[in-house]
């Protein structure tokens, strides 16, 4: 079933991108939490489109409204529900996609299986518009999890075909340390963004992968069956729009020999391992090293190129060009999205 | 919470290595599916060890016992039980693994979870051996899916560095074309087979890629948020022990350029996509093409080489060595767990 | 967890008394049925309070908005979204109620689990004003169920000492035969009247009895474990604020023989029992006759007179005498949301 | 979907009556409890039938199997799953109740449900037998429980017509003070088992009416919306066969005017009420007075009594006279399994 997501914590997302707003409800937090709204809108703002040339020009006010389970600046335990509203959508005619499906957008299933009822406009309820409501929340789980000195942080280490080199991270310092800035990235930003440059100059699209890891989290959480880890931030994972892959721990761990994909076990103040190959997971179940993970961004299919596609009604040949102000590449703003997957994960599972 | 996982089906698994046995409870079948025992032996069979030289020689005997759930040989529509025997289990001493965790294994995080009274005797609860619950299932699923024409397969893509080239496949017929049946793999099984026998005359062990592929899933299933068919397929994958990675689509979807990933739309009888490269799903939804994805591996950790670890009362190093008949390769006894949770997700989603 | 429930429909509720407003999500809808409006809004002005002298002379307007999930006038399959926004709330002093519970009320409860953080003003997320939130889902329901000939209607069968009569009821004609519509009630409105005026001029309250039944619903509906209907619509129930008690069938069935109790079947154009002591239901399971169930509803705890309670702080007795425009009776308010609930299980169990 | 239910912890249950046997796994449970397997078994002959010449004299031998979870004498953490095979099941003919529906039994709905393929020997899936499952795990609830000191008793109010007055109790001593240890119950014994005697001799049946009371409940468990404590009580509750009612609190709290209902707060090493109308749960949440609830039992629908019926292949009436071993009575073998109920539920709230 579709929209909601519950396990020990609940997500409740709804929205379009051309109708009223987007919003989201999470259920099951603990009251007294003291909100920074500041810290919210700054997640946000990560995320929003408009930042720079490198995504698109297009302005989204990322304003949200809570509607619900806030208290005297404080969590009250009841559900917390934030809402976006939308300003600025273009009155603009969407009688082309309507009719005819955006390849690799998800237009022709969700025409299926809605039976042409589904609001096409600007991808509707599968727009990308609506991770905002995941942002919202995942920096509300941020806020919990910075009391138990938990950081999440996530990275770009690759663009297009530009690959950084694999760095194993013991702790959030080497992750620091391996930091350039720019966009942010693990590998040369200057060779990334030209490609992206690139993509934007051709009318086209890059993707790419995002690395992300959380610093702190104890050991003994999660599950065997079937609330593992991986599985809970995977499932999420999957909820989010252009996310095709998900690899934890050392980027290429299947090639390893059992020899050097185990981890050994030392003693310093707590029992640790020498090396972090398995992503801080064994069993499904965090063993108190950095979890840590990557994921695949496809590029985004809007582009502004002609595509082939055909007509619902005539099933004929149809080339589309899909008009407006595109994202020649999306994955920095995705790095909020990643990291609130996580976060998310980690307040539910009780990190 | 452990153990449970329920959308439109249920699972239930239970068991240990060296207790009573293993189980799995269904939930959610319609009722009056004919059972075929011999088709679910034989896909057991196919996980089951010591079927040739490339694995343990270790032999478990996998007949099951149906407990619920059928009568004159059909599906009642209650849940269906069934239960393995253990009957194979030397009774030999776990002491050392008590005392010290393994590296790569659960041994460790289940320790701290379970507060050190969890079954470790063979991996307990964490042991590959509940996968022969996940095959029954999953055989089970392949029976009703059968009806509406619809087969999963597997391939080996990859062991240790041997990496078969990645080809797109648009139906069952291709599949079969670039199978070779030796290991099956799309790659060259000899050079796979000797990475198997040299790591196991190191006494060490190898990883690698499978391929999973559903052919004749109809266009409209699954949802955006939050049970995409990838986050139903990631979260029941991620229960299986020593799967590391999913990645759905073209194996470096990320890479291509939007122009590229996009798979155009064209009629032909019905809707379809001149190419693959979303892996047949594209918002969450299946759109009507083959559904497409790679899992990720470990190396078995359960190796004969000593390793570093320590002991939980001393917490002073101690190098274990791990007796017993080793997998050198669990690779291949992994196709059909993986072609399981496929199966599962596909009849629990409506396929 | 709270604010969610889940089977195969999804209810998401949020919202306090006092603060924003509030609202309810509803996900699993089917796309494309036609919105009809002034139907929802006509049952939620059925819950309103101020609609005459009976029930309290406060006035709130019920007004919703749609924040998602409806397009061009009709369900998308995207979760639908309706929010009420609190305008009459009038800013009074709720300082009494943050340190002395009221008796009868989720005051004490509610300040125990969430630590002194919940939003205590007007009860908050205890308020029966979130019943709104329920009506609008219900009324939703219902415009699907209509789709498929399922009538729902409820009526009043005690207030305070005041009983009806109890009345077997095969079909959707004898329910309007007994009608007594004033209040509207299967027995004597003047008395049951009388009995609310006679709390009204004590200020105190009265509570009283709702019988609810569903006609049309086909046989098969339900399960043995756990999703009985009676299951789904229990659960469902205990959710609204002042039930404390359900029934199914015969108001007494408790009281016969088997041979009594026992329903007999006989055959005309379809199986059907000649009584409906199991009030449609056996073993979990919908039998195709009408679903027949009665609610208890306690007075409500708001009332003039000064009551015993202590304070938080010094622990000492305090007589609190709750301010404000009190309902002597709430029943004839509830009959929608018992209405609702039935609605809502009915369309969650596939009827 | 049938068979699962899941919260904090989850029960999976399966069997039938004449099939290999019936179990329940029951997941989420804390590892290290010391199991007492006496006392498990002393609760499952509390349900058995054979116990005295008020019941069957059908003797059922109700020996468990622990499948999985316990290690060591001790919960592992792990899913718990107990078998109790069936070993005195009569080879009969059932080919009078394949083709006619007995009255009162789930036979009907579930020949709709499962399209004439469920297990129809002795009520299959749907027999009174699987509650052998739900006492089992209520018998391990109850020992996690033990050592919160929560104590859970229960008393039959209602044989027949035969009723108990009504008793406010405060304390496990009051409840010990009021009990007629013979059926057990707080009415006339005699009265009672006059009643179930004299429908024995008619072969008929009766009902009857059990309360159940937890003492020692801390206050704060539960929710507002969905899972209020008697969302959850009643959910599981009415999985039990033959149960059709749940009231809460004051057995007639309806009738109350509020300022009766209103139970008064005071101080007295703790906040404690002076009366316990509401059963101990205000708004859905425990208030630390003790939970009170009563349930209705209907009359058991096997009588050997010819009764009228259909049959579903000429669809002519038929009489139908059920052979065998009937039970006139089954409050009294209830009694555990309304007992368990509760404690599953304290336990799956965190009590």
């Amino acid at each position: 079933m579709s929209g909601i997501w519950q396990n020990n914590i609940g997500l409740s997302i709804f929205g379009e991108s051309h109708g009223r707003g987007i919003g989201i409800t999470i259920t099951g937090l603990v009251s007294g939490l003291e909100m920074d709204f500041d810290f919210i809108q700054s997640e946000l703002n990560r995320r929003r489109p408009g930042q720079n040339d490198l995504t698109t020009p297009r302005k989204e006010d990322d304003t949200f409204e809570i509607l619900s389970g806030v208290f005297n600046n404080r969590t009250t335990g009841a559900p917390l529900t934030a809402f976006i509203r939308n300003t600025n959508t273009r009155s603009r005619d969407y009688s082309d996609i309507e009719k005819c499906p955006r390849p690799g957008h998800a237009d022709y299933p969700s025409y299926i299986k809605y039976k042409g009822f589904s609001d096409y406009r600007g991808g509707g309820h599968f727009s990308g518009r609506l991770t905002a409501g995941i942002v919202f929340a995942g920096a509300v789980a941020k806020l919990f999890l910075r009391k138990k000195n938990i950081a999440i942080r996530s990275c770009i280490t690759q663009i297009s075909n530009v690959k950084a080199p694999y760095k194993e991270l013991m702790d959030e310092k080497e992750f620091e340390g391996l930091l350039d800035m720019k966009l942010p990235s693990f590998g040369d930003s200057k060779l990334m963004e030209k490609a992206i440059i690139e993509a934007k100059e051709a009318k086209d699209s890059v993707g790419g992968k995002i690395r992300c890891l959380a610093f702190g989290v104890k050991a003994g959480i999660g599950d065997p069956y079937f609330n593992s880890v991986e599985s809970i931030v995977s499932h999420l994972m999957f909820s989010v729009p252009a996310i095709k892959g998900i690899n934890f721990g050392h980027e290429a761990i299947e090639e390893k020999m059992g020899s050097e994909a185990n981890d050994a076990y030392y003693h310093e103040g707590v029992i640790k391992t020498r090396t972090n190959h398995n992503g801080g997971i064994l069993g499904g179940i965090t063993n108190g090293m950095p979890i840590d993970f990557t994921v695949s961004v496809k590029a985004t299919p809007s582009i502004g190129q002609p595509q082939e596609t055909i007509n619902y009604n005539s099933l004929e040949k149809e080339m589309l060009t899909i008009g407006g102000r595109h994202d020649p590449c999306i994955v920095p703003r995705v790095l909020p999205v990643i990291e609130s997957i996580l976060a998310l994960t980690l307040l539910d599972l009780g990190a």
